[in-house]
């Protein structure tokens, strides 16, 4: 076993199939993709990168198999789920594009979609093929994709996924706030194989569940996950540049100067250099500058109509031109009013199987738990009020709240 | 300045007055009770005393009083007020019982009503009046009991009182849970002297409130309050400890073994070992040795009919009759058998000033944030998940729902 | 397993074997033994207890074993030899008297010696004869007193036992200082177990070692305790408050009001309280009041003659003689005057193998490995810069450094 | 005042000034420069950049100022003063190479001398001037190189000075490594301005110094110091990831791909990505794919000749000619064999004055603090201790030791 050193974690240690990955060229463009994004610009800690992060979704997902090992409930699988599971959690992040989430709205394709080529072909899938099997990269593609039949595919995704623990944990350490505390150790401790309800045939497999003395653990994650939204990853100011970046390189791809099918292959830094040699831009230089666009008017989605807007994050095209129009009509140029409403995101997942004290499991949604805060309810209420619509422009400028609703 | 070390601040550092203070009797007597009264016996770490939180309290306040001085909130305003503050955050909790909060319960005094003649008589009362003048004890007893007319009385008493920041960082730090963390930072940073609304004659005194960038660390500070109880000040076997010790003191009171007045000059473990040689009961050497009672039956809050049962924790003798009654009907011995409801706790004060980005003071309970959370009315919610009926038993037996509700 | 919450290392898991110990009355006293005796009144946090380091030593057992079992090295080793470590580990402190170490200098029984009924009879006694069989107790009393030939004996009693890195790193967190960092996983993850050199027959046994790369490890181990000891352990105040604390039960016991026999009964308040009613005398109540005894002279050990003044460490009787002369020749009373002189302690034992890269085993102490510090040297220095002779006074008093020295 | 969120220090408060200075090119292009380098290779946390180490340094001005004025030292000072030592904190490292100081190992500037017109002209030279006089950006430099007269130059520059302080614990922190604590509390809390000894016209002006309560602070500084050599920065990947960084970029200079005066307005990624298009190498690519020449050999500075191999920090041309030639005779190419000798640092500077309980000054160089250990002398130790000479090799590969020895 191989140790590295980790800021969070402290020790992490590495069998020699996790050394193997990491040592690929895809799995090192990881060390210059950094973890937030453009949030460093706001929070300057924020440095770290999808590399570290992998790491310690990787040892998060040690730790959860060896305890439910110790427990007993891996009891009668093979072996090489585990392994899967451990693979699965090191390469989850493999196909992000450079600054991370923020190119999937302006319509490239979902890092998911983006890592099948380098799982499934070159050294990774090479890799994969020798150790475990000709048809590990397609096992290992689906449980990063939710979709693999494998009883632990809820370790890789779902409410209670390791890499939603690890990147609030991290994120939270390194932008300095105090606002990512999650009963890690208990939540791991809590974490069991049930057969989910109702009994029909397709629930035959076990899957992933919480042991009840685990829900104080879960109301952590979603009080963590709610604060790191309302307080980071939903910032004005990080909102700012990151719209400033997504509009940069879209005008980029408008005007040829890049290829979508390039964008996963850039690191954060080879990307916007390669940018301003080749399609430098006033957008690019405020960015570079730290000139961020400022919020000319803000509305919280509690008091938008429901529904009204959600095009801003699905429909790229129309966002760019409602912004072209809304610009025009406030004597600004084209890229310099940036409208901005982040994709809806679940704060808690609602498919939870929890494991009652007397032996029942009960599914979160259903029914909520006896003596605990409705975690469902709660969640979709912390979601609408982290949420914001905003405009934002490259000059200080009051922009209407009657026009910004006129236009939704 | 004298520089106290501390496992929660680092580095308290300590005025002459304060050193005074600390010096007497009365004050060394808090390094013997508990902070967290027998939750040491469910979290061994909780052994912390009143002695090391109330440093700490007076630390905060000296950082509080700071951040305001330097924004110049403090201009106009007399320099005693500032040094009472500091002083009643220092005194605050002199007048605490052995083991801290449980024998109020049972209808001894409150602690702040103890704390009277500790403050205004004896060394204490002669050091205060030394340096801070004749009246110095009566305007330190009125700030620690909430009936102060200072613009800082909210310091000391009240929605953000800095006690409550210091208890909820200290015992989570030594219970060993992650879940006391509070954005203590940005709360104190966002503090602000403002004129309350609606503008009456009675409200031409400034008071204290926070400015809107402090209401994310506002929200951290009831995530925090609503995990700490619903983990550890109210965990089943913390309030199981609690109704065993304050059953046992109880019945020594009832057998004139002890009498209330003394109650306060004891220490933890002086109140005990002295009713080991005087009132022996196998109440307290189960204590003793840890053998504690077990849950027959427990009920939220939120099933219980609107203020059932409040009379558990408001009328001592309906209780004590109460558990006999339902302990001979089990074929349990009198003592055997313990009711518990907590008493009822605000998780968030309602009477919180808000200063609005744009100048306007806004109450908190009158009007929602416009973009947060509803802090009023989740506050609620959760305080009602966090609390149950339990009823405990000295050996492991299962008592009907109904019969506890019945005899609601 | 059942997990308790600790400050330190957050998550301990308890086997059935472990809890059932824990619940008998020997072990549930360390819950009223304060693990650094008199330090509180000089660091207030430090009201940490013999019980809390058990369990946490008790922790470490366990993940050492974990780390040496992964790596193969108990192959081949009886089962039983990893649980009598655990066991030994968790037991180890049983027999501590009142406030920990302080009455050992006043020719108490060293409490490893104290251990012995309590682990060889009585509840504890049954237990571990129960589950590990007749002579489990005789082999736990071996390895606490460091003679067992099991080659896991290191654990316990040595140079690395897990009890050093648990205490300081614990005592270093309640004190509040930033003295004692170990790198605690690194340790741990580089115990060995190798064939002592030179190799003869008494050698053939495997012993705990550490590997190369551990070494710095050890360094950080070096620092923390010396840190420890120069800021915490040997403070002069808390020497002051040990000195008055050894002398007011020696005075006691030489006027009959406590026998040396019972004194491993009782817990740290349960003697003061005890003292208080059965032999009141001034240093008691100066203690409880913390009216501290002050330097009237202190002298470095380095600018003593080699070997002076050792025996007030040793030889109780002459110490006190000494005492009271020194006291009558300056005017004070018997008890107002202390000496003090810590027992000399080792930084670092130097019987600790090592394990080099190229698979050969060094004794630290016979050659310097090559490219490091030189430990043992460096231990040697440290400890006499840490060690200072001292009078203390129950008033301010200069003594003259002459008549110090004369005495010795 | 404007706060920024940092993961060491939490919340860092700027003002007006700074944020001006800190809102220019020159300064953002820090944000883009790693604080360790090619670190982060091996320690995959050490992402962190030279900005956040320049704002926590003026943040540690900030606290050491406001201390020294709660104490009267900085009575009777020049207000600005204060002011040029928190602008000197936020700039001391404005020019910084890419990758931090590697580069001045080949010759190129030292990064202090790359500063001067960074700081006397462009934006921060205009907005010094504007803010503090005509002549502020040449008092800034002065304290940068440690040359001002000011009575807080100790602060910028020196055995205490606050950069040592910052980055110690802020690499510790990032790397994941147990190893950087310090107690900044009391070393800030007990500087001192003091008359240096001896007495001389030359020393009529104050000077930083430490009170003696301070030396165990003193002590931790230097055993972190140590320990972040030995275990990060002089660790053997990270010396070998530097020295093909080094020889890369001195190749690309005499290919004439690069011109040495450019070097300092690159950033990490913009120079190797510059590189990659115009001076593609092997060392390069290996660099970038994480392939790291291994060691062939090594020896610990303490088994080497006195002053032996200096030259190899010092005189790159011959390096680079040793390097070639030992090479050949190992049938390697130009590049694949690199040699390695770190430059000689004082682990604590010598020029510290102590001021003593009893009001004495002392230097700690001439006189050993009584009861302290012997600083200098230790300090001197460990230095020899971390440091090694080394040959990396393109390929594992033997290179005999005496070979080595006789090159030098």
């Amino acid at each position: 076993m191989k140790v590295i050193r980790d800021p969070l974690w402290n020790n992490i240690r590495l069998e020699p199939l996790a050394l193997a990955l990491i040592d690929t060229p895809p799995f090192q463009r990881l060390r210059y993709v950094r973890q937030l994004g453009l949030a460093f610009l706001v929070y300057p800690g924020a440095s770290h990168s999808r590399f570290e992060h992998a790491l310690g979704t990787y040892h998060l997902a040690r730790r959860a198999l060896g305890l439910l090992e110790e427990r007993g409930d891996l009891k009668g699988l093979d072996h090489s789920l585990s392994t899967d599971i451990r693979v699965a959690a090191l390469l989850h992040d493999i196909g992000h594009y450079p600054f991370s989430h923020a190119l999937e709205e302006i319509g490239a394709l979902h890092h998911e979609e983006v890592a099948r080529p380098l799982i499934t072909s070159g050294p990774i899938g090479d890799i994969l093929r020798n150790a475990l099997g000709a048809d590990a990269p397609d096992r290992i593609m689906e449980l990063i994709r939710g979709s693999s039949p494998s009883p632990l595919q809820g370790l890789i995704s779902g409410s209670l996924d390791l890499d939603k623990i690890e990147y609030l944990r991290r994120d939270a350490l390194m932008c300095g706030v105090p606002y990512g505390e999650i009963d890690a150790d208990r939540l791991l401790n809590s974490l069991v194989l049930v057969h989910p309800v109702p009994r029909t045939p397709s629930t035959a497999r076990r899957t992933l569940g919480i042991q009840e003395k685990g829900l104080s653990a879960v109301e952590s994650l979603l009080f963590a996950k709610y604060q790191m939204y309302r307080n980071v990853y939903w910032h004005h100011a990080v909102r700012s540049a990151t719209a400033m970046y997504k509009r940069l390189v879209s005008d980029a791809l408008d005007a040829g100067a890049l290829s979508a099918s390039q964008l996963a292959g850039f690191t954060d830094e080879g990307l916007l250099l390669g940018l301003e040699s080749k399609a430098a831009s006033p957008l690019l230089k405020a960015l570079r500058e730290r000139r961020l666009f400022k919020r000319a008017v803000e509305i919280p989605a509690a008091e938008l109509p429901s529904d009204a807007g959600e095009w801003i994050a699905d429909d790229w095209r129309r966002t760019i031109e409602a912004e072209n129009t809304m610009a025009r009509s406030l004597g600004l140029a084209a890229g310099e009013l940036l409208l901005d409403y982040p994709a809806k995101t679940e704060m808690l997942g609602l498919d939870l199987p929890v494991l009652r004290r007397g032996g029942i499991v009960e599914q979160l949604t259903r029914h909520t738990a006896s003596g605990t805060i409705n975690l469902p309810t709660l969640s979709e209420e912390l979601y609408r009020s982290a949420r914001w619509l905003r405009v934002f422009t490259a000059r200080p400028i009051s922009v209407d709240r009657a026009a910004l609703l006129n236009l939704l």
